[in-house]
C-alpha cells in the first residue's frame, strides 16, 4: 500500500462546503487503495483575524504566545475536516503538530523542523485510519508550540512525506499548477506539466508564489515527487521532480517577475578581499533580503558594488550602506527606485548559451533598458524599470514560446 | 510566598478591553507578593460558534474531534491574556491543559481529572512568571486532548489550587458572588458573605448556576477556600469554605429554585427489597437525572414510587417506567407537569428542626400546594406548581430574612 501525502491550503478549506469537497477528494484517494496523510492550513482568513486580535492587545506580542495563538487556526481545520470525513463513514484521526511528532528548533514564528517521530501516524495507519495533521506547527524541546513561518504548511507536507516514505506529495491550492508566468499577469500562459526542483526553486525565489522555496528545497533533498494541483477541479497539475521528461528539451520553462524593487549602489570602495562579505554580512545581519548582486571596477583601484532589494527593505539597507561608506571611506551611495526583476528559468539553458544573447537583443530591439544582470546555470535575471515589466514579460513569453497563441 | 489561583469565565475575557482589565487584576495580585496561576475560559460565545461550525459539517461529530476543536477556544484566551500581561511588562507564560500537566480519563466531552503534574508550573513560578492555564481541558493517556464538560474551567481552577497547594481559589464571574436567591428572580436579595461547602453544593445542585457542583465537591475534598467574585468591580465576593463564621448562626442561608420539572409516579408495584434500586438503576443507565424521590405504601402490600425530573428527560424517563411497569406487573403510571422545585438551604437547619414546619405552614397559609417533599440535614426541597414559584420564593425569602427591606 502506498502512502500519499496531500496538503490543502487555506482557500481549499475556507468554509463547510469546501471542507466537504476536500473530504471527498481524500476519500477518493483512500478508496484507490492508498494510505492517506493530509496536512491542512488554517481556514481562509482566520490567521489574519487572529493576528489582528493579538495586535489590538499587544502591538508587539511575544513570539511564543503568538505561536500559541496562531496554532489554533490549523487545529480548528483538522478537527472540522476529520468530522467531515467521519460524516462520510470513514475512520479518521486528527493530530496537532505535537501529536504528529513534529519536533522543531526554538525559533518561534519561523521554526525549522528538526525531526519527525512518525510512530503515532504509523499506528493510526495500521488501524486503517486517514490521518489529518495540522500544518505550519510543531513543538520544541521545551514542549512549547512553534510555528514554521511562511510556506510552513507546504514544508510540513514534504517533511511528513519524507518521514513516512510516501510515494508522492500533492500540494492542493486554488490554481491548477505552475504556469510559465502568473496567469493574472500574462494572457494565455501555459501550464507546466513537469519541472525540475532547481527550476522550481529559482521560480519560487523570484516571485512565483505557488510554492515556497523552503518546501521545494526539502523535496529536492529527500527526492520527493511534488504535485501542485487545484482543489477546485480534477485537472492534472504540475509535477516537480529531479529530472523531467528528456524528450521535450524545452530550453526556457517559465518566467517570473518581482515588482517594487530598488537598486542600491556604493561607489569608490577599496578593491581588497573581504569587502563584499563585509557589506552583505551586515545586510544579512539586519535581515535585508538581497536579490541580485553586481560588482564592477571603478577608477583608482576602487570598486562599485550594486544590489537589488525590495522597497520594504530600502531604509534598513540604506542605513547599513551609510555605515559601510563611513567605515570604508567610500565615495558615495545611490539608489534607483521602481525597478522590476524579470527572471527566465530553464534547466535547458545550461547547454544553450544562446538564451542570454537572445534575451538581451530582444530587450534592446524593444527599447527596454537593462539596469542590472545576474545569471545562474538555469536562469537569467534582469532588473528593468517597473513600467516596462508587463511589456518585457509579454515579449519574453512570446519569444520563448511560453504562451498559447490564439487561433 | 503564597500561591493564588484565579479563574476568569468567558464573559470576563469577552473582548480586548475586558482582557486588559483582567490583566490589571492579575498584576495587582502578583504585586501584592503572590505567585499567581490563572485559569481562563474561552472568550464570550466562541465555544458556541465552534459547536455551530461543527454541527454544520457533521450533525453528530465524533467526541474526540469535538474536544480537539473546542480546546482551541481556551488556547486563544490564554495566548491573548498572556500578551496583555506582557504588554504591561510582566513575565508570563501561557500553558495548554497538556502543558500544565492536567491528565484526565478517557471520556471525551466529559473527562475527569485524574492527576496533575505541576512540575512545569512550578518551574515557571521559579522563573517569577505569572502562569496562565487553559481551563476545561486536559490530555488522556493516549496524548489526546479531552475536555471536562460542564463546570470544567471552575474544576480546573480548584484542581490546580489543590496540586499547587494554593492559599485560595478565586472564581471571577459576572456577578458579585452567591446570593440568597437569583437576583434576577427575587428583588433585594442579599449577597452571602460566607457559605459552607455543603450548603453551596446543595444550592448548586438545585439550580444556582454561579458554581458547578463538581467544582464545589472538589474544593470540599481538598479543603480549598473558594471565593466567588465579579471581574467587573472590586466588591467583596462570597467565600465558600468548610466552616463559616459561627457567631452569625444563620439558620437559612439561601433559596434556590428549578423550573420546568415534572413528577412521574408508578403505582401498585410490589413492596419487596430491591425495587427502588431497580427503577433508579434503570433511570441512571438511561442518563435520566432524578431530583427528588418519595416512596409511599399503597393498598395490598404494594407501593407507589414518585420522583421529579426535568421536562427534557420526561420522555426517556417515561419509557423506562413503562418497561418497569410491565416487568413488575404494576398498576399504572402518572405524570404531573409544570412543576417547580424550591429548596431552602442552611447548615443551621441541622439543629433547628422548626424550619421545616415553618416552611410548610407558610406555604399552607398562602394556599401554595406542595406536591412532594424531600429533605437533607441542611436543606428542604418542595415541589410546587410552577405558577406558584415566584410567589413561594418571595414569601420564603421574607420569612427567612434573606432580602434587604426597602426603607
Amino acid at each position: 500500500m502506498d502512502i500519499i501525502v496531500q496538503k490543502y491550503g487555506g482557500s481549499s478549506v475556507a468554509d463547510s462546503q469546501r471542507i466537504r469537497a476536500v473530504a471527498d477528494r481524500i476519500i477518493k484517494t483512500k478508496e484507490q487503495g492508498n494510505k492517506v496523510a493530509v496536512v491542512v492550513s488554517a481556514m481562509g482568513k482566520s490567521t489574519d483575524n487572529l493576528i489582528k486580535q493579538a495586535k489590538e492587545i499587544n502591538p508587539n506580542p511575544p513570539e511564543r504566545e503568538m505561536d500559541m495563538l496562531l496554532s489554533t487556526g490549523e487545529q480548528i481545520s483538522i478537527a472540522l475536516l476529520a468530522m467531515a470525513i467521519k460524516a462520510r463513514g470513514y475512520d479518521v484521526v486528527s493530530l496537532t503538530g505535537s501529536q504528529a511528532g513534529i519536533h522543531t528548533d526554538d525559533f518561534y514564528n519561523k521554526a525549522r523542523i528538526v525531526s519527525i517521530n512518525s510512530e503515532r501516524m504509523k499506528a493510526e495507519f495500521d488501524d486503517d485510519k486517514i490521518v489529518i495533521v495540522a500544518g505550519f506547527q510543531g513543538i520544541n524541546n521545551k514542549n512549547d508550540i512553534t510555528t514554521l513561518g511562511r510556506g510552513g504548511s507546504d514544508t510540513t507536507a514534504v517533511a511528513l512525506c519524507a518521514a513516512l516514505q510516501g510515494k508522492k506529495c500533492e500540494i492542493y491550492t486554488d490554481v491548477d499548477g505552475v504556469y510559465t508566468e502568473d496567469p493574472r499577469f500574462v494572457k494565455n500562459v501555459k501550464k507546466i506539466n513537469e519541472i525540475t526542483y532547481d527550476e522550481m526553486l529559482t521560480l519560487a525565489s523570484q516571485g512565483a508564489k505557488v510554492l515556497h522555496p523552503r518546501c521545494v528545497e526539502l523535496a529536492k533533498i529527500y527526492n520527493i515527487d511534488l504535485e501542485v494541483r487545484s482543489s477546485f477541479n480534477y485537472n492534472m497539475g504540475t509535477i516537480v521532480k529531479e529530472k523531467t521528461n528528456m524528450e521535450k528539451e524545452i530550453v526556457v520553462t517559465a518566467i517570473a517577475h518581482n515588482l517594487n524593487m530598488v537598486k542600491l549602489s556604493i561607489y569608490g570602495i577599496p578593491d581588497v578581499p573581504g569587502i563584499a562579505s563585509k557589506i552583505f554580512g551586515a545586510l544579512a545581519k539586519n535581515k535585508v533580503n538581497v536579490s541580485l548582486i553586481s560588482q564592477s571596477s571603478g577608477e583608482n583601484g576602487t570598486n562599485t558594488i550594486s544590489f537589488i532589494t525590495s522597497e520594504s527593505d530600502r531604509d534598513k539597507a540604506g542605513k547599513v550602506l551609510e555605515a559601510t561608506l563611513i567605515e570604508l571611506d567610500g565615495k558615495k551611495i545611490s539608489a534607483l527606485d521602481n525597478l522590476a526583476i524579470v527572471t527566465v528559468v530553464g534547466a535547458g539553458m545550461i547547454t544553450n548559451p544562446g538564451v542570454a544573447s537572445e534575451l538581451f537583443s530582444v530587450m534592446g530591439e524593444n527599447n527596454i533598458n537593462i539596469e542590472m544582470i545576474s545569471s545562474s546555470e538555469i536562469s537569467i535575471s534582469i532588473a528593468i524599470h517597473q513600467e516596462d515589466c508587463q511589456r518585457a514579460v509579454d515579449i519574453l513569453a512570446k519569444q520563448f514560446n511560453l504562451v498559447e497563441f490564439d487561433n
